[in-house]
This record gives C-alpha cells, sequence and structure tokens, in this order.
C-alpha cells in the first residue's frame, strides 16, 4: 500500500466521513469524487459500469443472487477461491465444477467448460444461470484463457463471470476483450489497497439494471449493496492507490519474466518443484518441497523452522508451518531482492538438508 | 476513534494483515486475540455469542436471510433506518409497520407490535417470521422500550431482533433483559470505531445453529458471511476502541443529562423546537427551525448558511444545507463546548433573523 493511500486512508479513518457529502449513494458522491473514480476503474477494467463492494466475495455472492434462483445451477472451475463456492451456497445454487487437468500443472481447459454446458443440459434440460472463471487461482497462480471461455459462454449464451481477485490490479485486463459479463476485483488483495476490506464489481450494460436493481422505496440505493458498501476510508485509500495501479500494470511482462526466473532458480536449488502452469504466467508461484519437507520431519520446531529461518533473514510471506508446499509472491520484489530470497533457501537447504 | 485505535489500524491497515495467523476463520482467532475480544464483547453485550459482519445492515440481512424465507412477513418500526427495510427486500421479504406516535413525539408504543402481530395472523394466517426493533432511531434519537417489545414478542414466540446503531457502544445494553434474539451493532456508528465499516451480530445460543450454520464444503466457515467479514484494520481498531466504550458507557446518564439541558437551552432561544421524545433520553436530537429556515428563504446562500456559519465557527456535525430539521449529537462534548454552539446559534440568529 503506497504511503499516499496510507495517508488518506488515515484522514478518512473516521466512521462515514466518506459520507459527507451525500449525494444520495456512495458512488454517485462527487466529494470525494468517487463517481468519477468508479467511471475511470470501469474504462480501465474494459467494462460498462463499476461499484464497490465489501469485498471481493461479496461482488460474486451480489451477481449470482441477481441473476441465478434458488434450485439454478452455476459452472465454477476446480481452481476457484473457496469463496465462490460459499456465495453459491449462499444464494442457493447447485454448483457444477469444471475439473483441471490435474498433477501437476492444474490447468482449466477452456473447452471442460462447453462440455460441463452440455453435461448440466443433459441433467437438468436447462442451460446453467451462470459460469464463473478463476483468472489466475491463488493455489497455482494459473492464468486462465478466459476469453476462450468467455467465447464458449457466449457461444452457448451463458452469463459469464470473471473473478480477477489476482489478476486486475496486478496486470493489465480488458473485460470486452475476454468476454466477460461481469469482472470481480479484490482491492486488498491486488489493487495496493487496504484500511479494511474492498472490492470492485464491473458488468456490462446489459446487466446493470438487473443487478444494481434500485430499491423500491429508495430508488437511488442498490439492493444487491444494501444501499452502500465500503463507506469508509478503504473507498479512500482504493482511489489513492488508483494511480500506482495504473502505472504498475504497464511492467507485467517484467513481472512474469522475473516470476520465471525465480521458479527456475528455485528449482535449480534441487528437491523444490514448481506446481502448475510452466512457463508460469504470473506472479504467484506454488512449490513443492520434499527437501525441505524432510527437514521439518526431524528439526526440533517441525514445519515451523522454514517459517521461522526466513523471518530470521527478514523474509515473510510463506504460511507459518509449511513445507511440503507453499506458496508465494514475487511481485513487485527486484531481482536483487529476489535473489536474497534464493540465497536464504540454499543456506536453509545447505545448514539443515 | 481513540488514538491508539487509530495508530493499531495503521499498523494493520495492509490487506488481510488480520489473517497472518489464521484458525481457520477470522472469529477463532488467536493472533491477533479476535475470538477473545469477541467473547468480552457478547457478554458486554449480554447475549451468548458474536461475529463480526462488514456492518449493521449486513448483520441485519444475514439475519433475515437466515431465518425468514422468501414471501414471508416481518415486522419493522416507522423510525426504522433505511436499510432494515432494503435488507428485507434483498432477502425478498414482506414487510409490516410499526407505526409511530406521529408529530411532534414519533413515539414507537411497544402495543403496537402486539397490533401488528394480530394483525398480520389475521391476513396472513402466519405469525410474522421476525420483529425489528429500533433501539434508538438517528431520526429523532427515540429510545424505545425494548423490553416492552421483547415480552410481547416472547408471548408471541416471534424472534426479535434489537438494532442498537445508536445505542450499543455509547450506552449500557444487556441483550438478555431486553428479551432480544438478536442484537445488531454499528462499529463506525457508535463504537468509537473506523477505518472501514464494521459492524456486529451477537445472538443468542439457541440461533447459533441457524443463523451462524457453516458452508457444506468448509465446515469453519459461516456462509452467511460468506467465510469472513471484516477481515482488515475495522477488525483491529473495533478491538482498541473497547476498552474505551467500556469505559464510556458508565457515563451514560450524564450525556443524557447533557442532551437535555442543550436542548432545552436550544428552545430558549427562540423559534428551535426539538422533536422526539421530551424529556430526551439520548444524544441523538432533532430540530425544527423555523427561525432559521426563514433566514433560508432570503439569504443568498440559501440553506446552505447555517452550515457554513456553523463551520466558521470550528462546528461541524448539521448536513450541509438544512435549516428546516436537522439532527444533532452532543455526544462526548462538555457542557462549555455545547455552550459555544449555542451561543453560535444565538449568534447566527441575531446576525440574520
Amino acid at each position: 500500500m503506497p504511503s499516499d493511500a496510507r495517508k488518506v486512508a488515515l484522514s478518512y479513518i473516521d466512521g462515514y466521513s466518506t459520507c459527507d457529502y451525500c449525494l444520495g449513494t456512495l458512488h454517485m458522491n462527487k466529494k470525494p469524487p468517487v463517481r468519477k473514480f468508479l467511471e475511470s476503474l470501469s474504462k480501465f477494467l474494459g467494462m460498462d459500469f463499476a461499484i464497490l463492494t465489501n469485498g471481493c466475495r461479496e461482488a460474486k455472492f451480489a451477481i449470482m443472487h441477481s441473476i441465478a434462483s434458488p434450485g439454478d445451477t452455476i459452472v465454477i472451475d476446480a481452481n476457484k477461491h473457496y469463496t465462490s463456492l460459499v456465495a453459491a451456497e449462499r444464494a442457493g445454487l447447485r454448483t457444477y465444477e469444471v475439473p483441471t487437468t490435474g498433477y501437476p500443472e492444474f490447468k482449466v481447459l477452456p473447452q471442460a467448460y462447453a462440455e460441463a454446458f452440455e453435461a448440466i443440459r443433459r441433467e437438468t434440460g436447462r442451460p446453467p444461470a451462470l459460469a464463473l472463471l478463476t483468472h489466475v487461482d491463488w493455489l497455482y497462480g494459473n492464468l486462465s484463457d478466459a476469453r476462450a471461455v468467455g467465447k464458449i459462454c457466449k457461444e452457448y449464451g451463458i452469463p459469464f463471470l470473471l473473478n480477477t481477485a489476482y489478476s486486475s490490479g496486478r496486470m493489465p485486463i480488458d473485460g470486452k476483450e475476454l468476454m466477460a459479463d461481469f469482472i470481480t476485483c479484490s482491492g486488498h488483495k491486488s489493487w495496493a489497497s487496504g484500511a479494511g476490506t474492498i472490492g470492485i464489481l464491473a458488468l456490462s450494460e446489459e446487466w446493470i439494471g438487473r443487478v444494481l436493481r434500485p430499491s423500491r422505496g429508495y430508488s437511488l440505493k442498490p439492493i444487491e449493496i444494501l444501499g452502500c458498501s465500503a463507506r469508509g476510508s478503504s473507498t479512500l485509500a482504493l482511489m489513492a492507490s488508483f494511480p500506482h495501479v495504473k502505472e504498475r500494470v504497464g511492467h507485467w511482462e517484467e513481472e512474469v519474466s522475473k516470476a520465471r526466473w525465480f521458479s527456475e532458480k528455485m528449482e535449480s536449488l534441487g528437491g523444490i518443484v514448481q506446481l502448475g502452469e510452466k512457463p508460469h504466467n504470473h506472479d504467484l508461484l506454488r512449490f513443492e518441497a520434499p527437501a525441505l519437507d524432510r527437514i521439518a520431519k526431524v528439526h526440533p520446531r517441525r514445519g515451523f523452522f522454514l517459517y521461522e529461518e526466513l523471518l530470521k533473514r527478514g523474509i515473510v510471506g510463506i504460511k507459518p508451518g509449511r513445507t511440503r508446499s507453499f506458496e508465494l509472491s514475487t511481485y513487485g520484489l527486484s531481482r536483487d531482492q529476489l535473489s536474497y530470497v534464493i540465497d536464504a533457501f540454499r543456506e536453509i537447504l545447505k545448514t539443515y538438508g
């Protein structure tokens, strides 16, 4: 989170200071310029309109709750974030899981969506109410071919929700090009933001009336965000981070190149293997590390030794206790910093291995 | 928001830092001690269990969505916050409004709940699924007799939701004594907190299984908060503010006494009349001010003159543009500070009246 975003968040930290000049609902406000920000934001995402939500999961639920009815089936890929399933469950929906290619790459193939649509039609006599694709998943950092899935959804006439919790804000996204009806984003995950959770729900023109339908009694208040969502400093933090985000997505190719280079170096240490797509297309990487796991079996601190050894060297980000496999991100680190991380792993392996 | 809460919020401002030592869901975490905090919190509210939500409205929706089904009727008082209606609408519920006594006191009488229950039974053949009472409303700052409503709800066997957005955190609340099944609170409104919106959903033992039911696939993740709610600095801010809140509710009688005194002084200026309960039982006060409204009709800045005149004197809190009637709060201000406000109104009336 950049320092200017921190400063803004702090100055708006008192409850509802965002709402001092309310024009009826958060996304219409001009002071602070939330409305203008959201116009730029939806353009940035290649979508027609965007509102803020309390988080990405809340955006997914709002879409599902608006366009599907209890008992309907929706399609979700096996690399989903758990909240996609929980949102569907809360909305009373049945979920059909699109499988991955399994170990070691765990890729979601677009054609599997067509197969899922056909299977659901056979089973239920109806098409699914929605297809959700996890653009980049947290588990393997795989970048799915969203445009190909979008195209299949269009062919079958099925609304397409692209969950970009780990992609938009880090890499360029064009919702129109990816043929998405809905894009959901995570402010606190991938938009250099924080100060409370925040999400983005971006959508195409044709769905605005349905998903952002106002209350019968309060014509400016969208029901699905209960009137207003992130009515606090998280909105201001996201706004302040936006210029940084716009700048940083321009360096995406270098981020991918660094991630690939890091992965190769880690694998060259021996006993550490990258899972997920190869060559990799994202900064999130999962490694399985039998060499480290063997150490954990005999180390007095068990699996925590890795976290603690890294912490000693000023390296954080890997979950405490993990050695068999763990995920990390190379985002925004320099090659020098990444070399330092690689050297740390080399040292740890040498000391205990 | 106290300075220590601001500091804590700032140190946890990076997305998900709350979750570094996740034990499966936010309300179970021990580091930071969210679990312990929630135990103290539910005790403080006189309830059996409490979880955090993204806001008070989100807590109300979670309850309605859990215990009522689309088409069910629920009872809500006419002094409700608009989000009570929007939450019901989102859950597909019919609402039956309990009227107030009207101008000038606008009081909600407990007996009106019994009448509503009878009317609904006559009309639909079934009791309502829920009764919601706005403990203190933002419009008039009226303190309703929650215990009397709670007793009627118990007699009729109807679950009772007490919305304490403007009471808990300011004044002592004992949910058991008020016979509430559910209590909803607003962290950023009445708990000296901020850093994003946050709410509390407190409930009695018997409803835990239903309202906090976990996902089928993720046994620690409550569906109604989509797994975890305020996973950011707002949680830490609320925790840091809690000792202040516990202390300040002890001074509630003095707060009420100040509000009454302030109201009398304002009325003594002439052309300004307090609406709502008299004598008043809360720091939120609404005045109707024909004397100020007459000025607005001829002032070049129209209704904005009042806001601007007060701002010049370092007084904020009244919505820009309002003169006919406006609400304000005397909470936490000293009698000296309130005298300064009264003097400002006197001066403004003298200058323009």
